[in-house]
This record gives structure tokens, sequence and C-alpha cells, in this order.
């Protein structure tokens, strides 16, 4: 399915299987693809078609559904099929916490449902609502982080981020692009530049297609250019999403975010990150226990359309880095702003919960 | 002309004309273009297929010889040939002093020859000597240079690198990469990072390719990593050229050096720019007086062989940043090392030449 509709959702549940949005086709070709097993959404996850922590989550959730439809014989084997596949589906990618969290929320429900009593056609009918619930709870918290967001912005105000956390990532809105949709919306004016974020380049591919897309005003600048936009003064506040918040506020997102954390430190600048409560991992209790992905080298030396480093040449790369709590000026969620102390604050927020 | 020779070297006059390695299409592809005309030269500046602020100063010089060579009324006629094609081909490139100083010195050299008395033929004969030792003594600076830098770096160390200040980009050694191959050659063992370098990827292209050719422990990583690896305990050290370098000791380099300047000093990382004399401009009193090149949004948008951002995006695409000089721990040249204040230090060294 191809289309040219201007309003993209990357996860569609279509009556028996997920249509996902190709990302790495972005922004040239809008592709749309079917997933009609589990399997289908692990290498989806895997390869990159998808991204974004919340989509991740949203897709792994559908994916535990298209894993255990065909359990025919009794609620306890569809019990044990579903978490057979959530733990499949958790091998995909490691370091975005929302894929857990998803993966979790689905066993939890199954394991009620299968407690429950209903039939089976009625826990798996169930299930399926627990997934599409994931997806439409995603939108009206994105729609919350940005109302809490724009709070810290004012008009003509000049914004960096980094990477995509925007509708292409979640359901819609995005995380750290929620305040711009919102202040579109408002007819605020914001500036945004879009680092391009090597070596996959979603901040070229999607933060500046859909900005674009949507009447934002957006520049497209290289990774490398942050600094010296910073020290121009074009920039009042940097806002990136998160992959994996640990409790005392270390904040694990797209290779790069540290870089720019410490030059926006170095600049005065706020460097802000925003994040779904469900982003945050209590258990993770440091950055230091983040695992972060390594990707292969051939998404550097010829990710791009051709061959750009000589052949042979070792190469780094990793997928994530991690940022310390102390560059982090505030971490917005549908909740509110939380500000440091972080290893407090984040745990008063739960129990408040 | 195509070679698999290893020791490449960019620019070589071949008896009436300039063989010049396109180093665009490096590393995927070995290509030498003749150029045989002052345009040719110019083109290939602008269009970067001769970069790197020595290589740029020598191929200019032989574009004068190449400018001049035709006239054959008057030594008069030809001095004035040679003044029109310096002043042609220094709009080329706005930001490195080397192409301005090359051709001032290949200027004032057709000067006092044509009041030698000397006949017209001597006098383009002694002109093209003239362009041949320009790059002859670039070599012999570029040693001075790497024995100067190789007293700062010890047996083991992490070093990153940015853009290309390689033997492509001058005679032989380069500036900023002259201790790695000097290293190399006396047994000793240093661990070098290069960054890839958006938007025309020169780390990738030419340092990583250069340094593995010459089997030096080399890995790529992208620009967004550098804080990173620099966070590992990774990088000792900081070493990159520079296109100028202001009275002040504000220094002009490819586009990211300013960041990794940034990041350096909030690791406590040394931060060395190598370059030759010719490349320190006293006549510019601080960075901000350098002219800073802003180049084509296609090299950001589409220059890696493939779209990789949505048509008609907005687009901040500068060739070079500044570095302030409180962020240069050492400048190294092939009369020493020089340290801050630079105001006074730079002027001092040129006081004793």
């Amino acid at each position: 399915m191809t289309t040219t509709n201007s309003a993209l959702q990357s996860v569609i549940w279509s009556s028996d299987h997920i249509e996902l949005l190709d990302q790495r086709l972005l922004p040239e070709e809008i592709v749309y693809i079917p997933l009609t097993t589990p399997e289908d959404a692990w290498e989806a996850i895997r390869h990159l078609k998808v991204r974004g922590a919340p989509a991740i989550g949203i897709t792994a959730a559908y994916g535990v559904v298209l894993g255990s439809r065909e359990s025919n014989t009794s609620v306890d084997a569809w019990l044990s099929d579903v978490n057979k596949h959530a733990e499949y589906l958790a091998t995909s990618r490691p370091t975005a916490v929302n894929l857990f969290w998803a993966l979790d929320r689905m066993k939890a429900a199954a394991d009620k449902l299968a407690a429950s009593g209903d039939s089976l056609e009625a826990c798996k009918e169930k299930l399926l609502q627990e997934a599409i619930s994931i997806q439409s709870e995603d939108e009206e918290t994105n729609r919350l982080i940005g109302e809490h967001a724009l709070e810290l912005f004012k008009d003509g105000m000049g914004v960096l981020t980094h990477c995509n956390a925007g509708g292409l990532a979640t359901s819609k809105y995005g995380t750290a692009l929620a305040p711009f949709y919102l202040a579109q919306e408002q007819g605020m004016s914001l500036r945004v530049f879009a680092d391009e974020t090597r070596p996959v380049l979603q901040g070229a591919r999607l933060t500046a297609f859909e900005l674009q897309q949507a009447g934002v005003d957006v520049t497209l600048i290289c990774d490398n250019m942050a600094g010296m936009v910073m020290s121009k003064g074009w920039i009042d506040a940097v806002i990136v999403g998160t992959d994996r918040v640990a409790a005392n506020g270390d904040v694990a997102n797209k290779i790069g975010t540290y870089s720019v954390a410490v030059l926006a430190k170095a600049h005065g600048i706020p460097f802000y990150v925003a994040c779904p409560m469900s982003t945050i991992d209590l258990n993770t209790p440091t950055g230091s226990d983040i695992p972060i992905e390594e990707r292969p080298a051939e998404e550097i030396t010829e990710g791009l359309g051709k061959r750009t480093a000589p052949q042979g040449v070792k190469v780094f790369n990793p997928a994530f880095d991690v940022t310390p709590n102390e560059y982090v000026t505030a971490i917005i969620t549908e909740k509110g702003i939380i500000k440091p102390p972080y290893n407090v604050n984040l745990k008063k927020l739960f129990e408040t919960l």
C-alpha cells in the first residue's frame, strides 16, 4: 500500500494485521508494509522499519496479538503463547524500555484475562483491545507532554532537537516534537533546528520531514553544526526524546544526544528530555546499567546509497549514548515537569500514581 | 589517468599541466584529472576536487603558472597576466588563508623576476620553480610539524581528529596527521579516532582511508559520537588542522571543529591545532574577522548518493567554524609549539623569523 497522505501514522492496526510505515524509506517514499506474524514485527523493529521508543512498544504489543491469535486449544495454551511471543519480541532491540514495558503490560493483561474465566475468543479480543489502548493512550500522553513542554517555551524561541521523537516515533504528536505541533495549533512561532542525526539520519529524513509537512519553521543542520549554531545565539533550548530514563535521571537516547547536552551546558542553554512515564525505569539505577546497542558498521560506511569509507576500516557504531543527569535541566512527562534531584523526584512521581 | 598506487599525492606538476587527484571520488575511485588552465584550477578548488588548505595553495600557485605561460609579448604583459590570474584564483574559496598566501608569494616572485632583467622565458621558468618550491617546502614543513606534535604524544594514546589534514590535504604527511605517520615510522603506537565529518565526509573518505593505507590503527566514528568516546576515556588528545589562525589564536577549521573543542575542554582533554606558519594570518585580528563560506544545501540533503532530506527543507551549511583561542591548548607549527597567550606568542614567532 502506497499513499501520499501527509498525516502519517507509523503503526496502524488494520482488522487482522499491522500496516507499518517503512520509516527507512522516508522522506522519498511513503510505503506501508503489512506485518502478519510476530516474526514480521521482530524484523521490522530490529531493522528500523519502525523506530522511536513508543512506536516500538506499540508494534511489539500488536506483535504479541499476531503471535497468539492462532492458539486454538485452550486459554492456558494461549497464555503460554502470549508469554513466548512477548519474550521473543523482547529480543528485537535492547535499549528502549518502552518495548519491555509494553510487552509486560500485554503479559499482565493476558494473565488477568486467563484468570477471568472469559472464553478463549473473548481473551483474544480483549488482548487486542489492550494493544489498541496502549496506542490510543500514547496519543493523549503525548498531547499532555506537549502542553507541559510549552510552558517552558516562549514565542520566537529557537529550539534544537536531535533524532526523531515526533509523530512518526509515537502514535501522534511525538514527545520532544509535541510542543512544536501544539505551538503551531496555537499560532505560537518557534524556530526549530533539527540535527540530521547520523548514521541513520532520523533528523533529516523524519524530523525535518514531519515538521515541514506541518508547516513548522524547521532548519536542517549536520550534527557537527550544533555547537556553532549555539555559539551564534540561535538556540534558546534543546529538547530530545529518550529510550530509557534511569532512576537517577540519567538518560539514554540516540547517539549524539550526550554531545548536544554537553554543548548546551557549555552555552548555558537548558536541556530538556520529553517522554511518557513508561520510559522511566526505576529498576535501572543509573545510566551505566542501560545496555547500549551497537549496530553494524555498514550503517556508517555504506548506509547512504553509496560507500563512503574505505573497505575494512574499523568502525565504532553505538546506537545510543547516556547523558548523565547533571546535564538534564528537566524531564517532561504527561504528569508534569520533573526537576532535579531526579533520584528523589522520579520516585516520588511514581508513588503518587 | 587511473592508478592504484597507495602513496597518493594530491597535486602533481606534470611537465606542462597539473595532474590532480579528484578527492571527491575517494576512497572508491582513484582518479587523476588534468588541469591545463587557471579556470580548471579555480573550478577544482571551488568544487572540492582538491581541498585542504596547503593543497589548495599549491594548486592555486600552479594555476598562476598555467594562466601566464601563454603571455608572449613582454615581461610587463606577463606580470600583468600573473596578477590577473592570481586575483581570479583568489576568488575560488574565501576561508583558507594559504590560498592567498601562495598567490601573494607567486605575485611577489613575479614582481621580483620582472624587475630582474631576466628574459620572458626565464621569468616563466623561474615562476614555475617558485610554485614547485611552495610544494616541496610544504613537505619539509609538515615533517617538522609532525616531529613537534609527537613531543606531545605518548605510546598507546588515543587521539581524535576531525576532517582531513593529512597527506591528501598537503604535499605529504599532512599537518594534523603528520605525527601519526612519523609515529608509524618510529614504531610508536597511537590509536586514532576519525570523525567522519559531515557533510562531505573528509574524515571517512580521506583520513580513515589514508591512515588505513599506512597501517595506522584508525577507528571511524560519526561526528556525534565524539562526546561519547571522550566520556569512555578513550581519547587522550585531539589534533586538527586549520584553514586560518587569527592573530589572537582563534582558529577557523572545518565545521564541527568548534563542537569537538568544547567537548574536549569539558572532558579535560588537550586540543591541539597543527598548521604551517603560512596558515597564521596576523592581518586577521580575531576569528570574527574570518569570512566563513556557506555552501550549497545539496551537500547535506543529497550529497551521499541519494536524497536524505525532504525537498525544499531549509538548510544551514557553513563549511567552517571558529574555535576561540581559549579552547586551543597549543598550536603546532614547523617552528615549534606555541602556547597561550597567542596574541603575544604568535607575533613573537613571526618577529624571530
